[in-house]
């Protein structure tokens, strides 16, 4: 079933809206400029994306612009993960009609005390069950305040239709964990840049990155170091990039990376409320830290 | 504007579900009982109504058949937030018009770390600006992992349209801080029984309690008391519920909650999933406790 | 084996020094002006008495000092947890024989993921074995991150020699959960004055609280004001307090009560590094807090 | 000033007690044992070491035994942060003129609302002003709950005093943090074993391990294999070590690092209580994961 190569880096990608709309024609002009960076391909409606904020109907017409603007060669993911099992297995279906080659979905957080081992293996189970496309976990404990064990990964990681996990903490000893603990197939992603060397260091076959919306050359860069055993140049490189990475995610968060991505020649634009837009003296921030690390 | 009373005790009810489906009869007979024991109103579509799980028709549907099934003098409270701003404002207008008194309006929580005050002050404004009929802000730390401070709260009680607080983490010190700092005709509601009586010595007017939704009668009974200075019989009657409300809150959830529902003459059924119901042996520990409390 | 009455509201009072020696003096002469006050007696080596800063010797020094200095009818509780059992024995033993009429003993916390329920058990009922005075459990996760469970309190409560808890963490509904588990003769205590009116309200038989170093009237009126069943002043004045209270808890901290102290005419002075004393602007603060509350 | 040179690795070693009282017998016949496994030195009275459980004579003790045991060419570090400025001083200064080659100082945390960066950068910087030897910042959030920020770090490594840091979140962003804002000849060592190879991607320059107590060769190797860019062989060995790794430290705390040295021909031995020695079941589960690693 999953003809998706993982062995790469992959942005999330932003949405961009102008006057409060999704603005397509950008989100097709960023792609395109994407195209050429030596990204593997894209992650649409994931956390970078606001998916939050947008509508059944919106989320399905991000889809297909994407896939639309997407060359051949790229591999399409895009973020189907609701609170609720059925609705998760619907979004799914939809984006897998759409043409996405795998969906990314994450861990249903609101009752977090009850999300216990055997809900989330439960919930990942009947939506893998109903999909036609391959499933990726997503594991983002600051947004989700939920932290999925190697034990759940072990077990999911058996399912046929279970390819792999985002793990976006960070935590390269958890990233281990689940590495010693999956079926042969599964895969893990790195979901941070900040650790993308580290993350390889222990068995990632790739990475999906926030910063690779702004810096997708450097993140290949350190992808392709990395796997040529250029030890000081990744680690230079990971180095330089640490900074940027904390300012798009960490620190200025969504509307810090849709400000970065103005800066470096893409459409970020304003995120949708109640995320606020950057301040001019954050983005003041944001260009000194990009300058830092010759960005810009 | 505001003609509803909160000085009371008012249940955030359960959505009853048949075969996956809302069973609207069963919500119906549900509040038909509930308003026979003295409740001044009810809450649907809140966290325990599994509001996440709800698609935006099926909302309204259920604040339809509970308006139609709440006699005249029961207030209708509508959980109305949603994670953008926009879509925050069609849904409270949606239900305003279906007849709502007040709407009760979640912090957006997706995007933590970017919820500063700002950003909280700016999304009730804007949600209040353009309503209809009342705000109550909602503070659920347990699900949100957002606090919000007295400081917010004091400005948002300024707003003539924001109408009180629903406050859940059940820390009666910020209670406190909540009542010495806010403009005169702001209420500050208790969002757990187990400090009913501990909110209501701080000065809240009332209470949205999960526990009403087993023991009205006993929710009712210690508001009373505590407005009749009964000190003791307060106290007595309060440590009883204690462990009834830890059970259908902190330890069983709302799978929890809908089994004792079932115990006690309400129709529960099971939850949406990935909210697993209760197993067996649950069930049995939670009759126990009912039956300890002298509920059953 | 237990005369000490903890009906009442104690201070866990400051250790005050001068050129970073302790003032035996000024401790002298605060005790003195605390006993006018109504105050049931004083808890010495307590978390404000910046224990962790003190060395053995002086422990003892400073609580042979405030035994002299405390009238007949006062109690005086010693602070003697360690980290480890053996230490906390020894320094219970020497705090016995200088004369104090019971321990208050922390949760052992350092390795906080093994301090389990068997662990805490263990600790304090050795320590309650070897020691010829009552034993008061001491529950404060803002410094400890660990929360003693009602399971514990009650198995601890069964002892002979372990009198009570004070529970610092403002959680009523914990309080509650203690007192609905502990044996007959166990006493609950409330260890923040943010909640004396709550704790008290939920059948907590007296305060520890830091707030009485600075306002000891205002807390023994709120104690008499709820025994009395006098429920509106005991909540406005409860209410006056809060501000106060978070001031020299929360906000400040020890330096803050301090200070406090020293413009409400006791001795406070600076504490011990690494805990910097307030700057200017935070006492000005302070004062500003005070008068509002109308103490200054 | 400093000639201790931290590239390599570092078991922060545990003290053996028995009946009760530190065997300094088995702590030099350990000690001996590590000597010939390819360690840089060894680290006493550390969190491992159950330092908050030894006197201040037992401290100066360990240290004394441990320099006499240690060959001149193993560097020793000794843990000398206690709660106060001025004790640390004082316990830096005793076991600088015992012959510690450098001190481990811990980041004071009781009152941690209070540690600020200010509060933080005083504590140090006082420190290093008055020890004869350098100073190592200790930072482990898992046993303090504070994070020392790479702001605090980049300011301490511009004292001549102050050497390094060892941090042991494992947060291997965190460690690219410290590394890209601090002075040229701070060192930064990684202090868990669990990400050895992620921190040395990122530019750690050595390790102070838990696990090196038991696998020191497999520590040594992993550095090793690491400093030859042999990429795959370094991997590899990194995983087979993070089960281990999470036994010793996270799953069973210092209680199952003693267990694990008994199984490996170092004395173990049992804690100090109040923390208690591993159940024979756990003892089984550790057996078992040593078997699954090759160590056994």
């Amino acid at each position: 079933m999953s003809q998706i190569d993982l062995h790469g880096v992959f942005p999330p990608i932003t949405t961009p809206f102008i006057d409060g709309k999704v603005a397509h024609d950008k989100l097709g002009s960023n792609i395109e400029k994407w195209s050429k960076t030596g990204l593997k391909g894209i992650v649409v409606l994931g956390s970078n994306g606001e998916y939050v904020y947008l509508s059944e109907e919106e989320k399905r017409k991000v889809l297909e612009t994407a896939i639309k603007a997407a060359p051949k060669d790229m591999f399409v993911i895009a973020g189907t993960g609701c609170e609720s099992t059925e609705e998760t297995i619907k979004l799914t279906d939809d984006c897998a009609k759409l043409g996405a080659h795998a969906a990314l979905v994450i861990t249903p957080h609101y009752y977090g005390g009850k999300m216990s081992d055997s809900a989330l293996i439960k919930h990942f189970t009947v939506v893998a069950d109903n999909s036609s496309i391959p499933i990726l976990l997503y594991n983002v404990p600051k947004f989700t305040y939920i932290n999925v064990t190697a034990g759940v990964v072990s077990v999911l990681s058996q399912h046929p239709n279970i390819l792999g996990i985002k793990e976006s903490s960070g935590n390269v000893n958890l990233l281990g964990q689940y590495i010693n603990n999956v079926s042969e197939n599964f895969k893990v992603m790195v979901g941070t840049a900040g650790v993308l060397f580290g993350g390889l260091s222990i068995g990632c076959v790739g990475g999906i990155l926030a910063l690779a919306n702004v810096a997708p050359e450097q993140c290949v860069t350190i992808f392709d170091l990395v796997n040529e055993s250029k030890f000081e140049a990744a680690k230079n490189l990971q180095l330089k990039m640490i900074p940027v990475n904390n300012a798009v995610t960490a620190i200025y968060g969504v509307p810090g990376l849709k400000a970065a991505m103005d800066m470096l020649g893409y459409f970020g634009g304003e995120p949708r409320l109640p995320l606020l837009p950057c301040s001019e003296k954050e983005k003041s921030e944001i260009r000194g830290i990009l300058q830092t690390a010759e960005l810009l």
